[in-house]
């Protein structure tokens, strides 16, 4: 290879503890030049849509040929399957909880992993992260190709947004992920619901506004709605946080037209 | 290139996002052979001074070469200039607010990034640091130079550490930063200030004692003062946190001449 | 070299302040084609025992030819030597308190740190992580022989876990470990005691039933007893926390056998 392989890794094991580095350890036994980039390992314990967000929000950014590792497995020991999908030529390893599929969401392939071949030489009950997938992402970074790791497969668990929902007066949708600044990241892609700037955005306990291009178009304290850089509409209490002030997953937001 | 370039970054996004990784995506997509440190990511939201601490103590270590990301930007999105400067072989890219220059103090240049064919595609509102500032380090560690990237320029804003001030008894100054274990780090530089070890330190409430060499001087619990690694005096309670003990940002610490 | 050095680095400096930048520029500045791993920074300040824990749980999983670096140091400034052990191929750095010592278990050499070249320029009393440390590792990893960076020694302080003790009734150990999602590791190797799973495991309050494979055999809330990733038996309650149902360090668990 004339360029390193970059290997992202995405776990809800925090940074405490060895686990992530014993990860790390065994991709690199297995490709020495493999690039090892975290995007986080602070998702909540077992929280899969958080893991799915996470990896969403940043995959696209990197090149064609990355691999991305996630390991949020509330099942890890049980018989959900360890798999491997293939999306605009990037590969994403995880549990077969739908984890993976916000990130690779178009254009995938996907394979059951199930060549212990590929996994370490003795596989523990608690720690498949170390155990199947961070070696086979080790493989795969060394030149293995896709489908010598695994067994073609047509189906596999997804997880999707909830679609916006058109309402009488406008579209309604909620939020879906609740950012470090407490900002709220509702369902409403910019893409999709077409409306102008001049509809107002409604909260459960009545309208904040219409639509800002950047915070500072509000005085610190008020709400501002914007397209987020997800492509997302975003909600936010400048210089303060959404979160602090009560909201959370799922809260209601309304798109409605100029009367 | 024969060698890789290192990129480092330094932001408040927290590592529980993906924020920090979609930055990570841009610069390796388009500089492959980047090799990508962590200064931190926990600078309080929008704390220009701390971020500028974080810099200064850690990017003279780095060899001429290294590029330096900074992203604590209260100002996304409004008229604020995104800049990069040179200084003693490396480079700092980062917002117009003085973030940057406590670490490019010396023998600096300077450009406004100005060229949009070096940024994203599209460039959000609210995220420069993965649309801008990104995208130009990743050309940057590709090789292009900086003349290039933008517009020369000569004026800038700048943070400066306050200077000592000479009292009648002796030298005073106050606490610019306050690291992890709670310890106190002051503005009296050892080069600067040229005081025996017999002076003696005094905070508001009292004489703590003249400067040591080491913790270990000092019985555990008691103050303790000393030329900290950063080559400032810093002060500490042993095997205790003096930010506990309720010392903050900006108390005065004075330096006496014995008597 | 053909190939990347890589470095792992481990200490008690937290990610928000830029001590651990510090170290990584001063090994960069001297082996630019090293690969550099954080194992954790987020060892509670001073606590040796637990640092030698992560190491051991991570260091084993990386290729020969590695450098671990470790800076738990509560004795910084004082007579405690900086060592170097050699284990199984890898390397290990760190103040002789015993902090390399579960992680460099077999066949060690060792050698005391005493080769003022290889150090920074100026050494501060406070910050060998960055000053004697890091550049010792720089120098290993571009390539110096262990050899010519100290003297060797025959005697190091040594961590060691408590041996089981066998019982009456069966065998008696304690915890020595909690990680993050609030398990309870003990020293009770699986590879040591030779139970069968039929055993029943006892906490101080009562029993809490036999050995089992994984969580899933027992019902939320419920206390698990199994064989851990590391090989130790641990001791969770299935989706809570046994740290926060008041558990921790030294407790005392017993394996019982069948009556």
């Amino acid at each position: 290879m004339s360029s390193q392989t970059i290997v992202t890794l995405l776990t809800d094991f925090g940074t405490a503890d060895g686990f992530v580095a014993a990860m790390k350890g065994m991709i690199l036994t297995r490709a020495p030049q493999a690039c090892l980039v975290d995007i986080t390992h602070e998702i909540p314990p077992q929280d899969v849509r958080a893991g799915a967000w996470a990896l969403r929000e940043s995959c696209w950014t990197f090149p064609a040929g990355t691999i991305h590792l996630v390991v949020i497995d509330p099942g890890v020991g049980t018989i959900r399957k360890p798999i491997l999908l293939q999306s605009r030529g990037q590969l994403f390893l995880g549990p077969d909880n739908g984890v993976l599929t916000l990130g690779a969401a178009t254009e995938v392939s996907g394979w059951t992993l199930d060549r212990a071949e590929f996994f370490a030489l003795e596989v523990s009950a608690t720690f498949h992260g170390r155990d199947i997938f961070a070696p086979v992402a080790g493989w795969l970074a060394a030149g293995t190709p896709p489908g010598l790791c695994g067994t073609p497969m047509a189906q596999w668990n997804r997880l999707a947004l909830p679609p916006p929902r058109i309402r009488g007066h406008g579209i309604s949708g909620i939020v879906v992920h609740v950012d470090r600044f407490g900002n709220l990241i509702t369902n409403l892609a910019r893409e999709q619901v077409s409306v102008s700037e001049a509809w107002t955005v409604i909260l459960p306990q009545g309208a904040i506004g219409t639509i800002c291009r950047t915070y500072a178009e509000v005085e610190p304290g008020q709400w501002v709605a914007y397209w987020g850089s997800s492509g997302f509409l975003e909600l936010a209490i400048r210089d303060g946080s959404a979160r602090a002030a009560g909201y959370s997953l799922d809260t209601e937001v309304t798109l409605c037209r100029p009367q």
